[in-house]
């Protein structure tokens, strides 16, 4: 028998024990054990479960699960950076392995968990934390990242922004309509920000960017902008440049090691991959030497999919069947110039004054970045000719006064 | 120092050689060990190759290779399924273990091949075999088929025919000129038919449907149509439909243990991921009960991703991280009958008669099939309400005579 420790009974958690429950039998034939979840840690012992567990294993105590000898593997499932970081390194510390869905703290202290896990003679693994359901780490780990130089990762990494996204294009919902909906579904926090600031999607790019690189890339140093600037306007003008804006994360690498990671609001075009990913639904793309473009779709989020993600890593440690993250990641790797990357933008400044959209038309001319104009009744709003970002802020400071909202996303190649 | 010993020298065996040339530093320091190609099976000894290779290495000689006691790792890639047969058998029983690109010997001794691997306790990996670059193989076993029931596993898994349906589409040019095209690229074989009539995708069905059901399903029990009858009117309606045709494999299993494998051309429409699969890309797409849908994209062929494939599963072989299909494969699946499936369909009948025309149109009314007529001039052609691919044959049955070509092709929900 192999006994499992579960931190947290929350939605993860909760579909963690389900699935091992349901596929008890399987899984013994599987493993040639009996898989058991002999202690969950809860903060209250007392309220209703929406899971159907013997509450004799239940404990507020995480060292009474910690301390115990028989438990050879723990599942953080409580989220956070504070107390999981605690139970995590103490877990590691006593030889036991551990997996975990929390990309929070993954993030913030990948080297040591993997040297910790290393130094025990453990596993750490963490598929559940970047993805959900999809099985991005392992296909880094075992397929790309031994025999490929990695040029790029991207991907729509966050279920709420896209949902919020997808209602804003679909349904015709402004921003803070969409946001309100995804909160009554259960997708969004009462405090969004995280999710609608970009720092969900950058924690999960700086993991998959440090395998993909063998880098430590740190959250600091991915560039952010959110998605709460955009307006009804914006949608009526992208909609009829066949385009839909998607929040996506990207690092790209130089064969210098020098890279530029960024989570932005993007303008994707209809025949694009990304156009059709819609919902809460995620999507990862990889670009390696040898097997080009790969691209991985499917749920990101949602208790089944990322329960799925967390006993499938359970089962790779009782078989063995893992990686080990046996190179050095190295911290040389440097961020690059941004004014190397030239693109197009889509670029909208609302005004309610033709003397105004005159000035701002006047000014942007003499930029010379205009590729295209889309509108210069409601806003002036254009298509740029491929540019640095540099140079587009600072057309966003020459003309601020004459507009009172100015916004701008990348359109991608 | 491991020793592995090549068969073949064809596209994939070259692109493997080159990788482990090019990234043995890396994969010495990654393993602990040299990985060396000691011996390599060629057909003719003296012939230009295109790959720096030492010639004191190349055998005509299979069994210089295979009597080898240094050579733990056999590589076939020389394809077809008389002498790769007789080679991947002789190898496992002599406790080597295999990995394979060659998709018709894995469907054809599928269980053969893991009975024997598991008896000799060797690994024996196909990963390049099904969508190259794709890791399909490994996705479904290591976290989709443990946990999940999987009703529906299909693609588009054939790069050939998937760029000759994209140069009808985007290049109008007509099949016989996109297929001459696919094989002055090397993409298609002087003969095609494997290709164009589906047998290299139920092949591929067959391996996918295997692993996902447990359950040994032949490839005489998938059904197949091929694309040779598309014309460049069926192009001009699809195209005017916002569809577009893919050559999709698909394979839908009840819970009932009955299930349905067909190779067919089929309608996507323009907000489905598979209409922007185009070229010599592929695309799985895996429905599990608990991650969901599931879709991976890639290149499906080609030198480079394929090889990928096959040095991740050496890789993978010299680290211990594979699974042994530990299970044993039923074999108690049944097909179903194929009425259960309804579905809307594209029919076209040609003709140059407007009388043929408006008898065909009397009889397919009399069917009641209609749902909407997309052509009554150069062709009588429709798409059908919701019905069962019984009926469409009968309904081309009942007006061959009036008809010098019928097609049809489903559409996707």
């Amino acid at each position: 028998m192999i006994e499992i420790g579960l931190l947290g009974l929350g939605t993860v958690g909760s579909g963690v024990y389900e699935i091992i429950h349901q596929r008890r039998n399987y899984l013994q034939e599987l493993l040639g054990y009996k898989i058991h979840i002999s202690k969950v840690l809860v903060k209250n012992l007392y309220i209703k479960r929406n899971v159907d567990i013997n509450r004799s294993i239940l404990t507020d105590n995480a060292m009474e699960i910690l301390r115990d000898k028989d438990i050879k593997i723990i599942v953080e499932a409580i989220g956070g950076t504070t107390d999981a970081y605690d139970y995590i390194t103490e877990a590691l510390r006593r030889g036991k392995h551990v997996v975990t869905a929390n990309k929070a703290v993954v993030c913030k202290y990948f080297k040591e968990f993997i040297e910790l896990a290393k130094k025990n003679n453990c596993a750490f693994l963490f598929e559940a934390s970047v993805a959900g359901g999809i099985p991005i780490i392992k296909e880094l780990m075992q397929n790309i990242s031994q025999l490929n130089d990695i040029s790029n990762i991207k991907g729509i990494l966050n279920g709420t922004t896209n949902y919020i996204l997808t209602k804003m294009f679909d349904n015709g919902l402004n921003y803070e309509e969409a946001l309100k909906s995804a909160q009554e579904l259960g997708f969004a926090e009462e405090d969004p920000t995280d999710d609608v600031e970009g720092v969900d999607i950058a924690r999960k790019l700086c993991i998959l960017s440090t395998i993909a690189s063998k880098n430590i890339i740190l959250l600091k140093n991915i560039k952010r902008s959110g998605i709460t600037k955009i307006i009804p306007r914006d949608i009526e003008l992208i909609k009829s440049l066949e385009h839909k804006i998607k929040f996506i994360g990207s690092f790209n690498m130089n064969r210098n090691n020098q890279y530029y990671g960024v989570v932005e609001p993007v303008l994707v075009k209809k025949d694009s991959i990304y156009y059709g990913v819609n919902e809460a639904n995620n999507v990862v793309s990889i670009k390696g030497s040898n097997v080009g473009e790969i691209q991985l779709l499917g749920q990101g989020a949602g208790k089944k999919p990322t329960a799925n993600a967390v006993v499938s890593d359970i089962i790779n440690v009782i078989k063995g069947i893992y990686y080990n993250y046996d190179f050095d990641f190295e911290d040389n790797a440097k961020v690059t110039n941004i004014d190397f990357y030239k693109n197009k933008y889509y670029f909208r400044a609302i005004t309610n004054d033709i003397n105004d959209i005159n000035i701002i038309k006047e000014q942007v001319k003499i930029g010379n970045i205009i590729d295209k104009i889309v509108d210069e009744k409601k806003s002036f709003s254009f298509i740029t000719k491929r540019t640095s970002l540099n140079v587009i802020k600072d057309i966003a400071i020459d003309i601020q006064n004459y507009s009172n909202g100015i916004w701008y996303a990348r359109i991608e190649k």
